[in-house]
């Protein structure tokens, strides 16, 4: 079994896979990380594992990890399975990384636009030559909702919320249809830019917010919130294939 | 001749009209709004004028202002040449009572949609009816550029450009492109919207973003940065004629 680690600002996502599949998800707090690993490690036979998103804990952490199980960390040295066509590679996010890996893992010798609705809403595009070739960096859901509030004297905070329809008959409806109403066309336009350069093309969607968005899409599109995971297991497994 | 004033947070915007022509802009500090609009009017034979957001100065300012020029001060009790079908008329910002103003009496019997492209990017919709039903509020060019700095911890704040390439290929590419090309197809995939539910549709742009946004969009559009000072000025002279 293989452990996969993700680091964020604050919480840890991590996954144990049972050869290629996803069986179980663990969130904790990043403070508890070695314990919670160390816990994992003694409930799972975990033989390897990969942690992302390096850069937010200590060299000592990491060391420390290390002394748990077999750990490779990801960054941008890190051997990928995608040509990265990207002019600035160093500068490109671990996130972004595993979906590339994801998309061309999964549906090889395809055009896969995948998007990551999370904090920010990201498209990552990788063609059917298995070419990463770059995206866009969009505010996601909350952003919008916050920067509404914060930038302005006048507009409330207010939760996510489905529109009752794309014209808003108040203020709080206004909002919902602008932020709602107003990503999903966004992304359905995208998507529509990429069909139209690219002709066949296949739509992955993930991130926090990919059970709230999926809804109101027009375009058809796969869905699963765990795309980063499922990447990094594949980058991973890409990586012991050398050994 | 009259004098429109439009008081924003920091600024004031004025036009001086000519029977129904925009004749001259002055903009200038709130804190110098006495001695600016007295100026004005020595410039010019100023007959009456309307004053908007008026929250935002105090009373006696008000007064002062008063005792320059025949004023009328719009507010959500103000007669206007539309039927308002918003659910809390009170809640409508003076911006978007002077874009629907501008609509119904420019577009009577039309069906139209106000693009405002400034902090926020609000939508206004008037039928053919003369009914205003609505619409929606979304972050505007600036405020998503800022937040997608404030809101992450790596993003760098940037301002506005047009992206070579929708597939942006470094980190400030990808920016520009969900940024302006996300903004874009976001407006164009909402006028397609109104045009599927409502079919005849006139579309007018306007705000502070609007030549740097008009480039961009796919539908036809009317473009116009002064709507808000030719609605403003079509509610005085809807209110003179019932003097």
């Amino acid at each position: 079994m293989n452990l996969i680690i993700d680091v964020g600002n604050t919480r840890v996502k991590t996954a144990v896979f049972e050869k290629d599949k996803l069986k179980e998800l663990f969130f904790f707090n990043k403070g508890e990380i070695f314990t919670s690993v160390k816990e994992i490690t003694k409930k799972f036979p975990i033989q390897r594992g990969i942690i992302s998103a390096v850069a937010k804990l200590t060299d000592e952490k990491i060391e420390k990890l290390k002394g748990i199980l077999n750990l490779i960390t990801l960054d941008n040295e890190t051997k990928v399975p995608f040509i990265n066509k990207y002019e600035t590679p160093k500068t490109l996010g671990v996130d972004r990384i595993a979906l590339a890996a994801y998309a061309i893992s999964n549906h090889p010798n395809k055009n896969v636009l995948v998007i990551d609705a999370g904090t920010c809403v990201t498209f990552d595009f990788v063609n059917a030559q298995g070419e990463y070739l770059g995206g866009a960096i969009s505010p996601g859901l909350k952003m919008r909702y916050q920067s509404l509030n914060n930038y302005t004297s006048k507009l409330p905070l207010l939760n996510s919320k489905e529109p009752n329809s794309f014209i808003g008959k108040n203020t709080q409806e206004s909002i919902h249809s602008g932020v709602v109403n107003g990503i999903s066309r966004e992304i359905d336009g995208v998507i529509t830019q990429y069909k139209n350069k690219f002709g066949d093309l296949t739509v992955l969607l993930t991130g926090g917010d990919t059970n709230f968005l999926v809804k109101q899409l027009k375009n058809d599109i796969f869905a699963n919130p765990n795309l980063v995971l499922e990447g990094l297991h594949q980058i991973l497994t890409y990586n012991r294939a050398d050994d």
